[in-house]
């Protein structure tokens, strides 16, 4: 194997592409190889030199440019050809990124890979909306979870229960087609009243926040369009507490 | 007011310098004062102009340089001064970082306050040593508490065990002194040989990573010193089943 082949799996952060971090840009700056996913904002491309060659890897729900295992291969070959291959990813590529899978497979296979942590989405939300995902007194815990399992199935209510009854604050990523079902067994756990917010968009053109009751955002449900996540509980009910401020 | 005073939460990321977003190093070049906590790297300092005021804030554990209010005070009279004041704090500031107070603070007495994210720490440890927080099959949702709750008391067993119950994976953050307590009482909730991770200063010089079963950490649990967090279930048991890669 050619010297110096590498993987740096990048996480290019909640969607603005200044939210990328600095030691990630300096890897895009320094690629031979960028492999992208959709929910890329494609002006982070420019980052890497012109002689860079830019692998659209998909991604989009339910549809895949590539498959899981032809962007492993791609990665791996063009690192044993000597390649600084940046596998660019949205969010941050450990959170629900599917980053361990790529690095897993390209360790076993003797290939350096590692890691540069972006900022995961329901942080961006959190600060362009200033909804405090986790603070003393009014969301001490906070627990994720995505709209659907392994195998595409929707994430159970009991399951939301468990997480509403355990946990200060719930935080829902890709729950957008589901919305209203997550609202209604948010509902079933804490009562109509509880508070919850939807951001669709976050730190992206067309941002949008809705704010109040599960009850009052059950009929908006139907509307909300991905990304967008969905927060139940503590952050919320502080974020609708000091709207008046904003 | 002075025109263009403002105030901006800035997220250092978990602790590497090169890890702040590259908005937030914007920020920080335009700031004129810059007030900063104890767990920022000084380095991120000499990104301000040599003109800006720096005003430590402290935050050890235990003791504060400046209380909540001195520090809401200040950057309140800055802002109002005309200041663009850089707010400068580990992590994210929204994530058990009390940003949400400083914030709500100076937007009630009219001056603007905006919050750039940074990668919180726990995903700074997951990057650099491989621990997948959250994925499909093996840490379908996640769980994050501190190791003391509001008014320093310690985080309850019961809370522990009812945060496993429902989350594949825990995370327990600033749990340094505890870490012992908190491991037993993880080890009830899903035996002592569930899987195990504790990173101290992550992404730092001197990172450290113990990882094996509950039972085989909690022997080490009393040398944990901060910052460390401690991850138990799904996303640590990848990380040990996949060690062998590393």
């Amino acid at each position: 194997m050619p010297r110096g082949g590498r993987i740096v799996l990048v996480g290019a952060g909640p969607g603005a592409p200044d939210l990328i971090t600095i030691r990630g840009a300096k890897w895009l700056a320094r690629a031979d190889v960028v492999v992208y996913d959709r929910l890329v904002d494609e002006s982070l491309l420019s980052l890497a030199p012109r002689s860079a060659r830019l692998v659209y890897a998909g991604k989009a729900p339910g549809r895949h440019a590539m498959s899981q295992e032809e962007i492993n291969s791609l990665l791996v070959d063009e690192a044993q050809h000597g390649k600084t291959v940046v596998r660019l990813k949205g969010g941050d590529p450990l959170f629900y990124g599917r980053g361990e899978e790529e690095c897993a497979y390209a360790l076993a296979r003797g290939v350096p890979c590692e890691v540069v942590p972006g900022v995961p989405s329901p942080f961006g939300a959190a600060a362009e909306h200033l909804i405090p995902l986790a603070g003393r007194g009014y969301s001490s815990t906070v627990a994720f979870a995505p709209g659907r399992l392994a195998g595409g199935r929707p994430l159970p209510r009991e399951k939301i229960h468990s997480l509403l009854s355990a946990a200060d604050t719930l935080v829902v990523l890709m729950g957008a087609s589901r919305a209203r079902e997550i609202l209604e067994a948010a509902a079933e756990a804490r009562g109509p009243g509880e508070a919850a917010v939807i951001v669709e968009r976050a730190t992206l053109p067309g941002s949008r926040i809705l704010a109040g009751s599960i009850e009052s955002l059950l009929g908006e449900a139907a509307r909300v369009s991905p990304p967008a996540i969905i927060v139940v509980g503590g952050a919320a009910r502080w974020r609708i507490d000091h709207a008046g401020f904003f």
